[in-house]
C-alpha cells in the first residue's frame, strides 16, 4: 500500500489496513516515498513489515537512494524461500550478508548520495521531526483553505488529505494545460496534472520538504488566481490569499 | 565476460571471445566496469551485443551510475520474450518505453549523479580518450616494470595485463595483511588483497582514472620497497623506482 497517494492526494489509513493484512496473514508492505519526513510514519506501531521510501520528496535530498526497513517477520519469510531470488537488485538475501558482521561484499555504494542523505537527515534533526510534520500540515492546510476560498473543490475527502500534495478539481471551462504551462513558463512553478482517469480533471500541487513554505503557498494562490481569471473563471479577488494567511496565523 | 578482470589483473581478449559467442549464436554481454575510460573499448567492432560499465573506476566519477548500451540484436531478443520481466529494476522493456519518443515514465533519475557523470565525461573529452588510454598504459607499465625490477613476479601473463590494475605475487615469508595495513595506515595507500584461491597469494594495485599518475606509481614503489625490507625481503635499494622512471621517460 502507498501511504501518501500522489495520484489522488489521499493519505491512506495504514493502521486499519495493517489489521486487515494481519487478519489474512499477509506481509504488510508500505511505500512511504512521499510521506517520510512530511507525515507521521510509525513503522512498528502500524505493523508494517516492509517499508521503503525515497530520498527526493519530503526528505529533500537529491534522488537516488531509497531508505528501506524490514522486520523479523519479513526476514523470516525471506529465509524460508525455497528458490533463489532471480534479480541481483535488492536481493535481500545477499544484502543481509552484506549488512551482517561478515560484511560479505554485495555492491559499491553510491558514496556521494550517502553523504547528501546524511546531510538531509541532519537538517531534519535540526528542525525536529515533529516540527517538520507540523510545518507540512500548516502549509498544506493553508493551501487547501485558500483553494476552497477561491471556490475550488478539493479532490480528496476531508480527513484523508495529504499535507504534502494537494489535489484540486479543475473548474469546468478552464484549460488544464494552458494554466500549467503559464505557471511553469511565467512563474517557474510546476504543478502536476491528473493521471489516468483523472487526466484533465485535477491538478496536483506538491509542498514537500524544503518547498513546503509560506512563500510557495502564497505565490501559488496569487498566480493561480490570476491565471484562472484569464481563463474566464470568476474569483473574488484575494479571497484565497486572505483565507490562507488566516490559516497560517492560526485564525 | 568481464573485460578488465580485477580479481586477476587480466585483460580478456574480447574480439576472439566474441567470435566464439557468434559461432554458438549467443548474445555477447560484456562488463567493462573497470576498463571503460582506461582501456580501449570498441563495442560494435568487437561484436558486443550488451555492454555495461560503472562510473567510479576509470571514468573517475562518484559511484552510483552504470553506463549501458544494447544493440539491435539484443533488443530483438528482448522483444521476442514470451513472459514478462520479473524485476522492475533494469527492465529494458519498460526502459525502452521511457527512452522512446513517448517518454513513458519509469523512474525518477538520480539527477546529481547525472550532473557528476556529465562533468566526468567533459574531463575525459578535455584530456582526449586516446591520450587517457595512453596515460593508463604508461603508468601501468611503469608500475609493472618497477615491481619486476624489485624481484617480484607479476601474476597476469604478459600480453594480457591490465594497465589499470596490476596483480603481483606476494613473496613467500611476507605478511600480506601486515604490508597492506601499513600501506593504508601510514601512507594512505589502499591496495587489494587476493580473492578466493588467490587470497594471501597476490596483491592488486589499481591505477584508475585520476589516480593513474606518476606520483602514485613512484609513491607505491618506494613505500612498498621499505615495507618489504621490513618484512625481511631483500631488494636492491631504489631498483623499482629507477626502472619505473626509465619506463616513464620512454627509456
Amino acid at each position: 500500500m502507498v501511504h501518501a497517494e500522489t495520484s489522488t492526494g489521499v493519505l491512506q489509513p495504514l493502521a486499519e489496513a495493517s489489521q486487515l493484512a494481519k487478519q489474512y496473514e499477509a506481509l504488510f508492505l508500505v511505500d512511504t516515498v512521499t510521506s517520510l519526513g512530511g507525515h507521521e510514519v510509525v513503522v512498528d506501531d502500524w505493523g508494517i513489515d516492509i517499508c521503503y521510501s525515497g530520498s527526493q520528496k519530503c526528505i529533500s535530498c537529491p534522488p537516488g537512494l531509497a531508505p528501506f526497513t524490514a522486520n523479523q517477520t519479513a526476514l523470516a519469510t525471506l529465509q524460508a524461500r525455497t528458490h533463489k531470488v532471480q534479480s541481483w537488485y535488492l536481493d535481500l538475501s545477499l544484502l543481509s550478508a552484506y549488512w551482517s558482521a561478515s560484511r560479505f561484499y554485495h555492491h559499491t555504494a553510491p558514496i556521494s548520495m550517502i553523504y547528501a542523505f546524511h546531510e538531509a537527515l541532519a537538517l531534519i534533526a535540526e528542525e525536529g521531526l515533529e516540527a517538520r510534520i507540523q510545518r507540512h500540515l500548516r502549509h498544506g492546510l493553508a493551501l487547501q483553505t485558500g483553494l476552497e476560498a477561491m471556490g475550488l473543490t478539493l479532490h480528496a475527502q476531508e480527513g484523508y488529505r495529504l499535507s504534502v500534495l494537494t489535489s484540486v478539481r479543475i473548474p469546468s471551462g478552464v484549460d488544464d494545460l494552458q494554466v500549467r504551462k503559464k505557471l511553469l513558463n511565467e512563474f517557474g512553478i510546476e504543478i502536476g496534472g491528473g493521471l489516468g482517469p483523472l487526466k484533465g480533471q485535477i491538478w496536483r500541487i506538491g509542498l514537500m520538504g524544503h518547498s513546503s513554505s509560506t512563500e510557495n503557498v502564497l505565490l501559488l494562490l496569487s498566480t493561480l488566481e490570476k491565471l484562472l481569471v484569464e481563463e474566464g473563471y470568476s474569483v473574488e479577488p484575494g479571497a484565497g490569499m486572505i483565507a490562507a494567511i488566516q490559516t497560517l496565523r492560526g485564525k
